[in-house]
């Protein structure tokens, strides 16, 4: 006798189980569809080269991956987006514009297990491309928004955090940094809220030498700013060009485009400007935002942002693209801890009672039936007692149970029981659907 | 510029292919409910253990396995079965009997690729677990019948060969061979069709040294059986003791229990006696069958039957078991080439059309509304002409356009457009949802 354990970060699925990952499954299809974005997928295995292109060969300590039967250097997918950009990029000129997709599907990476985070997780991508201004952003944002609270979840539960890398350019450029330097500061951000002071300033050193304790303290200044006119003043404060100044007109436009938009849709109250959200990945180019609990407990809910690159890295043409990810495993436990996972009680809709072996064949004639005109029936597979098929009857969950007697055989009828008031009718089995019907 | 593809015997599902891909799941989602069977799920990668204890060690040369960096021997998943065995295992003392449970998830087989054979896979697998008796057996190939008969396939395109080893035990054992010696003919017997007469002979001599060609014979007079009682007549001319008498005319019984369920639920048509099936995999223990497209063109389009020593194996208690597994592949290819694939368009409930900036904001706000309501909306993203706009709005599959222009901002109205019949009405945006709601 074997007994085995699933592997560490891979979930097994109880049918009680699988009803709340059905209900994830169903509230992201739902919203999906309603702001007209279609479904698609991409296969779970990847050659790894996929992966090391659009993220660098440091990904790899993190991956599921290994040499397939053939010789291949494949992995198991640690995200969807490069599947989607070569996709995109394959057809790109037969696709109709803005691309529009999401998915729904496993992801898996090697990583220490903690709270919220397992190696297998199933993630809502949703994806906009071949949009180049702010109004894509708005779209996405808005189906974030609109997802999570067609959980049910409310202002007081969630908000997104909204940042934009086109903004710290501007800024780090304005503060006299570039290139590199740009990177590098923005890596530090990136850790900002979880190192010690002494810590970011000895960072920031290997960028900004003695200039480091101004620069944190100009990085301070832009993190506290929540308005684009505190972002407006903040820049009126530095020196800049004329094509800088132009720049942040623009930008900060398309700013104005975001919120009003998000503000129309009835959403600017989810949304808090937070320019900390710089989001590790090196090829977000906009936009960047990241939705979490208002309390702070979990971690973050959703991330993404816009990644005008990728589709070109990948052999596509120029191809603008933002796009989110929203994993099922914080998501879930923020709904059991909100109280908004809804109870899942089975329910059938017919249970078939049966006496002798004649009884049982008439009973399956009118199950298949049934079935057969879409409703739920069960019956007892195993000979029973009639009365102890009555009693698996009232707890299976069923609305009506159908008894077949040696005395309704006779008739040529069934008799139909309400198992809520025990209300009764005999019905002549060839009648049986039409009665049916009117229950329903 | 890089360019890359995906791995060989693995799918991409564009949109359009998407949609196939979810008509195959509704379907078998919808049947396996109405059979009252919960869904399940378990993980796509386990211990490379889980997978030899069940199939032994051969099996290894077909999976995607590897060592992952915790330095386990981990696999793919070929098939689900071991990791239902093992959930069901872990809890049979919880779950109520019989256990009806069902799963659609991928599987993933390194193979050499043919028609109708992918390296992944997604496969239906139902499994009742908990009942001895036949009619596990009516409930199961009722629910596979139904099941093709779901996608609009009759008994002209499909049917299901019904076999069973017991008999096949009964029958050997009845020709004097007992013990490894039954499981090596049944080896050859599975090869039947494939192997040209004397290798088959050849095969035979090894168990039968030189009576091999009497026990082709005895296989070819079995492998031409077609009902009840001509098996009950083949048995009759041979040298029985009592209690082989006994155990043949309880087997027969069992026999007349499933086919006098199946007839009775409408599907004797979709069902044929046909020993010839004896199903490599080693560990079924009583009915097995397969279904087939009637043409022979494809390969089975799903097979299973009873295997009542899994779950033990797994660490379990005794637990009779029967379950089968549909693949989307052969399925998928069987539906288009007879004509069962339903033509997918997108449809979209409206599409705004909007003037300026203003004019967008009210229609951004309308948009999330509907939305919210449950209606799929889209509109531009970039700004357009207006007569550009509301030709996008009646290519796009929308049933109505929403017109938002300065004359409707002005008095307070969207102008709401039939696509179809080109008439229109006013709306006080106040009033819109309520309109709306006339309208479905």
């Amino acid at each position: 006798m074997a007994t085995f354990n699933s592997l560490p970060g891979f979930r097994e699925f109880y049918p009680e189980d699988y009803a709340q990952r059905k209900h994830i499954f169903q509230v992201w299809r739902q919203v999906a569809r309603r702001f007209a974005f279609q479904e698609f997928d991409g296969p779970i295995l990847e050659s790894l080269e996929l992966f090391t292109t659009k993220s660098g060969p440091e990904i790899e300590s993190q991956l599921f991956c290994f040499e397939d039967k053939g010789g291949r250097q494949v992995s198991l997918r640690p995200e969807l987006t490069p599947s989607l950009a070569r996709m995109v990029a394959a057809r790109a000129n037969g696709l109709k514009r803005p691309i529009k997709w999401f998915s729904i599907g496993d992801n898996f990476r090697y990583e220490r297990m903690q709270k919220g985070r397992l190696r297998c997780f199933t993630q809502l991508n949703v994806d906009l491309l071949g949009e180049q201004g702010p109004s894509a952003e708005v779209e996405l944002i808005g189906l974030l928004v609109q997802t999570l609270v067609g959980f049910g979840l409310t202002k007081d539960d969630f908000y997104v955090r909204l940042s934009d890398r086109n903004l710290w350019m501007l800024y780090l450029a304005a503060l006299g940094y570039e290139g590199e330097a740009i990177g590098s500061i923005l890596g530090v951000v990136d850790k900002w809220e979880r190192l010690p002071e002494e810590k970011l300033i000895a960072q920031l050193q290997e960028v900004a030498g003695d200039k480091a304790a101004e620069l944190k303290a100009a990085v301070d200044a832009f993190l506290r700013l929540d308005s684009v006119e505190a972002i407006r003043e903040r820049f009126a404060g530095l020196q800049a060009d004329e094509s800088a100044k132009q720049e942040l007109s623009e930008r900060l436009a398309d700013w104005q485009v975001v919120l009003d938009g998000l503000s129309a849709m009835g959403f600017g109250g989810f949304v808090k400007i937070d320019l900390s959200i710089v989001r590790g990945l090196a090829y977000y180019t906009g936009f960047v935002f990241e939705a979490f609990d208002k309390k702070g407990e979990f971690r973050a809910l959703a991330g993404g942002g816009r990644y005008d690159a990728l589709v070109k890295k990948m052999g596509g043409p120029d191809m603008p693209a933002v796009g989110f990810g929203m994993g099922d495993v914080v998501l879930g436990e923020l709904l059991k801890a909100r109280g908004k996972m809804p109870e899942f009680v089975d329910t059938i809709d017919f249970f078939a009672v049966t006496g002798g072996d004649a009884e049982k064949l008439a009973a399956l004639s009118d199950v298949a039936l049934l079935r057969q005109a879409g409703y739920s029936v069960e019956y007892q597979l195993k000979s029973q007692a009639f009365g102890k098929q009555l009693k698996a009857a009232a707890s299976s969950g069923a609305r009506f149970s159908l008894i077949y007697g040696s005395e309704e055989l006779e008739k040529g009828v069934v008799k139909l029981r309400n198992l809520a008031d025990r209300s009764e009718q005999d019905v002549p089995r060839g009648q049986l659907l039409e009665a049916v019907r009117e229950l329903f």
